[in-house]
């Protein structure tokens, strides 16, 4: 029962947004790591036949009235971007690229100011030069971060890292799995955190 | 602030079935009636591009890991049925011919054991003759059910009743609107209820 938990998420989505401001707590609260896995989610789309929220009739307008309700409710920073959804291509290779140079932190550190730049601000981060306006801080190499997003094993990897996903059931964000055991969406966090503390039921 | 709540469900789903056993005890703890009104979710979802989840690659898998997870939680009656998902055609055009009668408890007495036979010990509900089988406590005489599935104008009636629901933005099961405020889902209840107690936030 010592294994990390799964954090997968899409940074277009602002339910992935909203449970990464509490995963950790609530994943530290029982000593547990977490890691996080942001995927391309328009690849599970396709394996489920599904579009995104913001593009679907009627899922489309009750979106747009529930993503910032849902944000008022957690009392977290939230502004809704003109551009929906964001393309976190970019975004994503540039998270892996992160955890392939070996350090986590500062990988997490990059998805929290893409997260709270695109959710938190209404920014759009589709692009590199948008990226770098919040990768400063982070001390990372506007250069290197050029050259990891155009690098074919970069890509590589996101694309092996959103297959794994898929593969292990993945079809929305956030999701997370814990021992085996899938939750999909924000409003499962008090089911994980319960699952954490009990073993489940 | 005395309006009904409507409460629109889809018989065939199980996050339906859940709601309909917690959201008449919220409304009434603030002074609220609770209008349940079945509708057809399969004409929801052809205007937003849907399917069944029980239908959908990854989201299938985890629906029949979730829906029984979900019941457990809140000790709710739950066999996960063999028929699924159930035709619930005769059932909402009984509803509504009940309510057509003037009845609304025995209506609601009627959808209540439709979903407990369905969800909670796993039996189809598909025909007439199995809802028969659930409708002589109910005071519900055979013959005229029969009749009433058949009757155009309760044919007319669920299809009105289904095109209301898609004008107001209905597209999943259950679908709780308060005030003009939509509520997607069983696990929004705690906002549901929390929107009766603050008007909002």
């Amino acid at each position: 029962m010592t294994e990390a938990i799964d954090f997968y998420f899409e940074f277009a989505s602002p339910y992935g947004y909203l449970a990464s401001l509490q995963i950790d707590a609530i994943a530290a609260a029982y000593d547990r790591e977490v890691v996080w896995r942001p995927i391309m989610l328009g690849a599970a789309f396709k394996a489920t036949g599904s579009v995104p929220n913001i593009k679907a009739p009627l899922r489309g307008p009750y979106f747009l009235r529930d993503a910032p309700r849902s944000a008022r409710l957690v009392g977290a920073p939230f502004v809704l971007p003109k551009a929906m959804p964001m393309n976190s291509l970019a975004a994503s290779r540039a998270y892996w690229w992160l955890m392939s140079e070996g350090d986590p932190d500062i990988a997490r550190g990059f998805a929290q100011a893409v997260f709270h730049a695109h959710w938190g601000e209404g920014r759009d981060m589709s692009t590199v030069d948008r990226l770098l306006e919040i990768t400063g801080d982070l001390g990372i190499g506007p250069d290197e971060l050029r050259d990891a997003v155009a690098d074919p094993a970069i890509k590589e990897r996101l694309k092996a890292e959103t297959d794994q996903a898929i593969a292990a059931g993945v079809f929305g964000s956030p999701f997370i799995i814990v021992d085996g055991e899938p939750f999909w969406g924000a409003d499962r966090l008090g089911q994980v955190e319960r699952w954490l503390a009990t073993g489940g039921w």
